[in-house]
């Protein structure tokens, strides 16, 4: 985890501690790959020689190094075969504005998986996508690794980061990841007076008139309030790093008896 | 228009004439292109040094050539600024396989526009990305244009072509695909016993028990029929070039007047 807030995009007073627990970029990173299956995958094409070439492809992450299992006849394989050099893009789907989702391009050497690899690649590729087992074991099609050396994570406008192959394989996706939008349509359907009361003991926007949820993680939550000045972002912190649903309720609850106690 | 048609995916007879009027893989990869606003460009890295390098960013096609509003901050624009070299990967969204759906890749040298060229990119940026009109005058944006001078298209499992810059630039994007899905509907809820009816009149899948639409487009359409031996794939083709809803539902009809005619 970082201790460190976003900048916030304009010259505003930040309204809440600065020092909330955040998830770090590598584990913005990790979370925003997790779930995806497909992605660009950038080698350098023979023709035009030296030209960087993407194809669409389908990956699975195998101890957090990208998996693919592709044909010798692709362009990429065959660019793969003469220049190991690649990158592999994950773009996070979703409506709205395009820039203001995520993305995380992962750079090093892609080769073939031979020997003990093999299986823990194939187990990895295949859980992804059980589609695959078919054509797994044609002759022309190989499963390829590519061995992240360095990352760029870009979480939006104005949030991005380098992140290190070290702080990529040791960061782990955000387990409230799969939940977050239930949670998050619960708490703006039947818990705003609650979000307004965090909003009050907890930020410096004593002022708000409204809050909704708009972000939940591991270590805290994401608001945005309305205030006399316009919307403003809000974190919070939870007391401990969570994993579940059900943690995430008790720590709100807890939250919301620690703004009554205090008011 | 190509006369060719798509290689049957197994030794199976094909049960429809081979001449029937199909879009030119430029065609289908001018039509894909078209709806789409988003995309992975490709660069070379300055650091990894020599790595290809994949960047999601926002797109339109001004003549053809994909052009960005990019910041002299983004990684892909430092990269551009020593290297020119780049391509561009239009991938289909759409659900189940992924591996079904079409990309295009475009490959050439990419450069900031300047001059007389300049109004009529930033014209075609601007109409696909309205948003973008208030920093597209900052001081660190500028729009780049890649110029193509090579296109791979692959419309799915086994169909692929590489397709040359003039036919490219030549192809006019499907006017009908932005209708394909009511048309699919419509025929599919309404008129599978005349799809049947020109089944059995114009195709060798006499036996066919059911048909169902699959696509359509300015030269024909695509079915999906039932016989005893399982689906099989039917190609019909219009008796002119069409390019509205209007125009498909007259061809349909005078198809359908025919099949009655000759029966």
């Amino acid at each position: 985890m970082a201790r460190e807030h976003d900048a916030p995009t304009a010259r505003q007073e930040l309204l809440y501690d600065p020092a909330v627990p955040t998830p770090s970029p590598a584990e913005r990173a990790r979370t925003l790959s997790a779930g995806l299956t497909t992605g660009t995958l950038c080698t350098i094409a023979r023709e035009p020689a030296g030209y960087p070439y993407g194809s669409f492809v389908t990956v699975a992450l195998a101890d957090g190094h990208p998996a693919f299992l592709i044909s010798e006849l692709a362009e990429h394989t065959r660019n793969l075969r003469a220049d190991e050099r690649a990158s592999f893009l994950f773009a996070e789907p979703g409506e709205g504005d395009p820039l203001a989702r995520g993305r995380v391009t992962l750079v090093g050497p892609c080769r073939p998986v031979a020997g003990d690899g093999r299986d823990a690649v194939r187990g990895a590729f295949l859980a992804a996508h059980p589609g695959a087992a078919y054509y797994a074991d044609f002759k022309d099609f190989a499963f390829w690794r590519l061995e992240v050396e360095a990352v760029r994570w870009i979480g939006g406008f104005g949030r991005m980061s380098w992140v290190t192959r070290d702080e990529w394989l040791a960061a782990v996706p955000d387990p409230l990841a799969p939940h977050a939008a239930a949670i998050l349509a619960h708490m703006n359907d039947d818990h705003r007076d609650t979000m307004l009361l965090y909003t009050h003991a907890f930020t410096k926007a004593r002022d708000a008139t409204s809050a909704s949820m708009t972000g939940v993680d591991r270590y805290g939550f994401e608001m945005s309030v309305d205030t006399p000045a316009g919307a403003r972002p809000i974190r919070l912190g939870f007391a401990q790093t969570i994993a579940t649903p059900d943690e995430a309720r008790r720590e709100l609850v807890a939250l919301a008896k620690r703004a009554r106690d205090q008011g």
